[in-house]
């Protein structure tokens, strides 16, 4: 596996300098997460310089030991103080940045004004949407590892029928649903670029609970257990005759799709199981509109049209709080680009991984509708999650 | 419950104007969530501008009617755009701010560029250092909190010799016990501050999986699952006879516990079990050593020296990539303030909450040592995790 890491590393790398030369931009200093795991293959306590033109600087502060052992097609330095940086810039031969690139979404502003301070003069220059782009469109490696986060999430939805009963609460289900993800080796914490994008494993809602909102960017929020972290389950007991929504990103070295599945004890109203089926419809109709050259806004219209000439407009993607995108790309985050939101102009390249989910909230009774995460190809949309998508009715047990 | 919550919403708010007053700050805006919490009792997509003199402003982009129910102490105002922020501003009737507040350590660049964009020219002013100052000392009800949290922690350790057992992976045993937190309530995600501050519950470690360090600024970093998240549990398998370290913050309403335990099936190694009764001695000198007017660095001091007099300062806080620290604050973040670090000249006050963790590194070994969690008070150290402290013998079964 090593030589071709290093290899699709230096293709990374050597892609986003293109682009900064074609921007203008004579190096970036990068110190996000997801955005050293892409360049680097793993993240550190560190600022990874990389320039317009030469081989990376992986500036350690911790741990540069691992951090020299794990990381591919970039110079390791131990680094003390943002005191440093200049030299080592020079030290490596590279000229120093006039046009500096920086991630202007997650920079913090403590950062930015030591690299004022550190740095002969420099215009800053923001390079987020830079790498965003690049990273939209997914390499083989890539999709493979995307491929085994939902084969791991097809597992663990398979178990919801085992432990899903009357009277247990969403947190005592989200337990051991988590718990089965982990064992199988997701790896937990799920990345989302911004400022406090906080998301702790996924939502196991019942009813009601599903159709609460929160400050988070998604139809579905939650109630939380407590205001002081108010998402994803709480502490209400699931009933007969409701749906039970659970919607979780799975995590495979760093990789995210994101899946969501609708259960029911016992049975559900007719017209929830009708909008479920128009979600499904909604879903084949976007895998098969859904190519290289179309945008985002145009699948979002195809999908908002789909919900209107059904009647449930009104319920599609939210209600009173609703959202206005029907999918977005997965990846290192979980909001990676692109996004299928109403008048996104940006149109689906190859290789694009997108999750679609089309889902109806109907007040005080619950969500129905389906998450895939799909890759984009040539012909259309190839599916990477494979668990059936129809409601999955359980029977009650005590 | 409500009214005392917004009486003490009330009288943070006061202190921090208090504050902001005396280093002339006009106003604070303040957008990070554990911040948001501290000053509203809860956490949105949201700007929060606390006037020097003046109730503050809670300008929600999303979700406007859940801040409206949750939040205390504040005006919820909704929010479309930066460009709105000015007007907010200047309908409540306060004047705008020519100094204002910003938190420098997680304030990405992008937010401070819109300030600057769309309100008057100010001079910004970090006043993260004066909201964890605040922070620091906890009230009666904060401290309730972390009590919740630490019998939680105390509950889920117990539960560790039920299902310990040889063979088993490290991300197995971590599942169980997660779900064993969060089934009791542990509100999952772990809020720590700073750049990339990533902690996923916490670490299940065997033998010398404990001993691998990481980005993460702790004594105990693990393996992870792979370089793309390089911490916590590997896929090691637990053998008879080592060290396993179980280091877990708790989470109960936003507030952390952080809390040590070593188990071990069989028996273990004597020098190791002779260097955890040397912590747990640490640990007991602290706790008659730390109370108001002491400094962490008198702390760290008295620590290094009671290791160093047991001959194990090579092994105290690490080896090769030691930490300086003995122990750190709690409270909405892992890394609260103070810090218990060589050379900290802060003194402790009554009402500060510190995780205390002597613990000794042996390499390919593993790692002993304790850590629980303590509330300052006049007359010296309240312990609030009350597990045994000694190694936990577990039988070896198949």
């Amino acid at each position: 596996m090593r030589v071709p890491l290093e290899r699709e590393i230096a293709r990374r790398v050597h892609a986003f300098q293109k682009l900064l030369k074609e921007n203008g931009i004579d190096g970036a200093l990068l110190v996000q997460n997801a955005d050293q795991v892409y360049f680097t293959g793993t993240c550190h306590q560190a600022h990874l310089y990389i320039p317009a033109e030469g081989r990376p600087l992986y500036m350690v502060r911790r741990d540069v030991q691992r951090a020299g052992a794990d990381a591919r097609g970039c110079t390791v330095v131990p680094l003390r103080s943002f005191r440093e940086i200049k030299d080592i810039i020079i030290n490596a031969g590279l000229p120093l940045p006039e046009r500096l690139g920086l991630e202007f979404d997650v920079l913090p502003l403590l950062y930015y004004r030591q690299y004022e301070k550190n740095l002969p003069p420099f215009v800053p220059v923001d390079c987020s949407p830079l790498i965003r782009k690049l990273r939209a469109v997914k390499s083989p490696l890539e999709i493979e590892n995307l491929r085994m986060a939902a084969r791991l999430m097809d597992r663990v939805m398979g178990q919801v029928p085992e432990f899903l009963a009357p009277g247990a609460t969403e947190v005592e289900l989200a337990s051991l649903f988590e718990a089965a993800a982990r064992r199988l080796g997701h790896e937990g914490f799920v990345r989302m670029r911004g400022v406090n994008a906080e998301v702790f494993y996924g939502h196991f809602l019942s009813g009601p609970s599903a159709t609460v909102t929160s400050g988070f960017d998604g139809v579905v929020g939650g109630p939380g257990l407590t205001p002081a972290f108010p998402y994803g389950p709480g502490r209400r007991e699931v009933r007969i005759g409701e749906p039970v929504l659970v919607d979780y990103p799975g995590v495979w070295q760093g990789y995210i799709v994101d899946i969501t599945r609708v259960f029911a004890i016992g049975s559900l109203d007719r017209d929830l199981a009708r909008a479920h089926e128009v979600a499904l419809e909604i879903q084949s109709v976007l895998m098969h509109a859904a190519r290289p050259g179309v945008t985002g806004g145009e699948l979002w219209e195809a999908a908002r049209a789909l919900a209107a000439r059904a009647g449930l407009e009104p319920h599609f993607m939210g209600c009173k709080n609703r959202v206005y995108f029907v999918g977005h790309g997965v990846g290192l985050e979980l909001n990676d680009l692109p996004v299928i939101a109403a008048n996104d102009p940006v149109p689906l390249e190859e290789g694009m991984v997108i999750a679609l989910e089309p889902k109806f909230v109907f007040p005080d009774r619950g969500v129905v509708g389906i998450e895939n995460t799909f890759v984009v190809r040539r012909e259309g949309l190839e599916r990477l999650s494979g668990f059936p998508d129809e409601i999955h009715y359980v029977r009650p047990r005590a």
